[in-house]
């Protein structure tokens, strides 16, 4: 299942990093390079590969570097190399269509884009893993003239990796991207911005659902500049359709037409039902069962362990801070008919818990 | 700090018979009436309080009912009863409006208005909780004309609930949930309903900020349709500032002018961390570190039991699941300063995590 070695990973930020590390727990041989001679010190110490070796031919070079520069280092490596090139950027059709302009097309059949779909809240190489990867979804983004050799080579470096690959093609993966992650963060962006301008009393009324909402807009701006940047054409699209619907969701109120908000609000509720669930099926009935949980170590452990003990599986577990005792609010999400099992069992345990 | 009883209780759904069962738990004497006589027969069953015995004068009345009949039955407890009258709606100014305009002055003064910040996305007597309130914010908002008595009976109530009183303005109130509530539900109801569209292999990309963006917005339409309708004033204001903001990215984007892109990335992390954090302080630095945890009952409680007598408290976790195999990548929030000791000893107890 793992790529043929040897590979070499361009860029030893977070993602080359971990790419590294997890290639080299597959036993696959792995070169590093990068402009930041600092960067590749930490991740050559890590033992996320060794420095290349003159002569040696990479049979797969991954080019692991910030948006701006992502055509540059792949028509760099189809010149320097004749293995297989893949990158891990987070857009695919631009990067695609200037490579494709400026390499023979006989080279172009050997570049295969990628995409792990692994967090970008952290970065650099100190932040890297073996198992960054694991149990995430890796768009595998091929183009026509790509070879089946590529392609396969670039779905077994997604899954050496230990990650999901999921093959779309370039404008796809886009759009994809666009709509279920772009366009999410500049709307929590957006939700987040207007609390720089509250009160301090009016966000101590602040619960989980606000965090939930605006958690992902803590991510590095200057990357997700590059990312929306790059993404233009598909994100202007969805963002076009947003400012129709907020227009017709201000129309609405101001003119009392509740039908009309409550559409929208229809629209959000289906739209939170045709999000995956666990194991890529559809979204799983989980109901939550709250549970008071006083907030000293030990003690979200000892309600798990009877939870465990009861035989029910946790889906799903979130904890909502008191925001005046050292007492937390733990919800835990199970199956249906699991739930009076549960609260029955919890009671008769001690525990304080409601569904 | 109970307040006195008895208390009558103005219909009986999630809210009212959740009231009643706090206050029972307090030992204070709760009444219960409601239009359906089915909640009624519900919440009476739980033990959530007793139907209502003639000539027995409620000490403080509280109207739970849906946003649109709030004022009608605030002024209908103000004329039946000479006892304090509070409510639990999601909206203040409006309703108070209303009131002020159909009840003597004499009677307004026993008037306070006030919201408990518990969860809205289930309903029904049945899914009543003593417990529903314990560490919540509850929103206190007492109007200029108010006694002191309305006042302190109101914040007694909100504490025997188990609830953290917050006393603001009605106006003031108002403007909160619109900022740190409404708003975001409605954001998160458009980024949700932009995937409506989506086909299924786009979706198949879909990770845990989608799914926390969006969570919210599954919360009951109908409900949510009258909340946004009661607080048009200040909701159209943000949602105004947000398509200025929109129209900004949007020119932003199709100009190629990143600036403005990063000012508004910017604004959204600023916003991040003015959110209070636990225990009503500011947002504490929270490091995540993933660990991998098999799919089975009881694993999660193994590895919470290993955090536990490693020592280290976990101030919030989260569950992201894999697509396709029986393991959770589970992110352990800790303080910073905690993150490698934890590393070393998740590691040296047999499990795979990262930062």
């Amino acid at each position: 299942m793992s790529p043929e070695g040897p590979v070499l990973v361009v860029g030893t930020g977070l993602l080359g990093a971990s790419i590294g590390l997890s290639l080299r727990r597959a036993g696959v041989d792995v070169a590093l390079t990068d402009l930041s001679e600092e960067n590749l010190r930490i991740a050559t110490g890590l033992g996320a590969g060794n420095l290349p070796v003159a002569g040696t031919r990479p049979r797969l070079v991954v080019v692991a570097v910030p948006p701006d520069h992502l055509a540059t280092e792949i028509v760099r490596a189809l010149e320097d190399h004749d293995g297989i090139v893949t990158d891990v950027g987070s857009v695919k059709a631009g990067p695609l269509a200037a490579v494709r302009s400026r390499v023979e097309p006989t080279s172009l059949t050997r570049y295969v884009g990628s995409h792990p779909m692994a967090g970008s809240e952290r970065s650099g190489p100190f932040a890297a893993s073996a198992a960054l990867f694991d149990g995430r979804p890796w768009a595998v983004a091929p183009h026509p003239d790509a070879s089946p050799e590529a392609v396969d080579a670039v779905t077994a470096l997604a899954r050496a990796c230990g990650a999901t690959p999921v093959i779309l093609a370039p404008e796809e993966h886009d759009e994809a991207v666009a709509r279920i992650s772009h366009l999410p963060h500049l709307l929590a962006a957006l939700a987040a911005g207007r609390l720089t301008d509250a009160p301090r009393s009016h966000l101590s009324l602040s619960g989980q659902g606000l965090r939930d909402v605006t958690r992902v807009a803590a991510g590095d701006p200057r990357l997700w500049q590059q990312i929306v940047a790059a993404n233009t054409r598909a994100l202007t699209g969805l963002l076009r359709d947003v400012r129709t619907d907020l227009d017709t969701l201000l129309g609405a109120l101001e003119g009392g037409d509740r039908s009309a908000v409550g559409d929208i609000l229809d629209r959000g509720v289906l739209g939170t039902s045709v999000i995956p669930g666990k194991h890529g099926g559809p979204a799983v009935a989980e109901t939550p069962v709250y549970v008071a949980v006083p907030d000293h170590p030990g003690e979200l452990a000892r309600l798990l362990a009877d939870a465990g003990e009861i035989g029910v599986n946790i889906e799903d577990l979130r904890i909502d801070h008191d925001p005046e005792r050292p007492v937390g609010l733990v919800e835990l999400f199970v199956a249906a008919d699991a739930v009076d099992h549960l609260l029955a069992s919890l009671a008769d345990r001690g525990w304080t818990s409601h569904r």
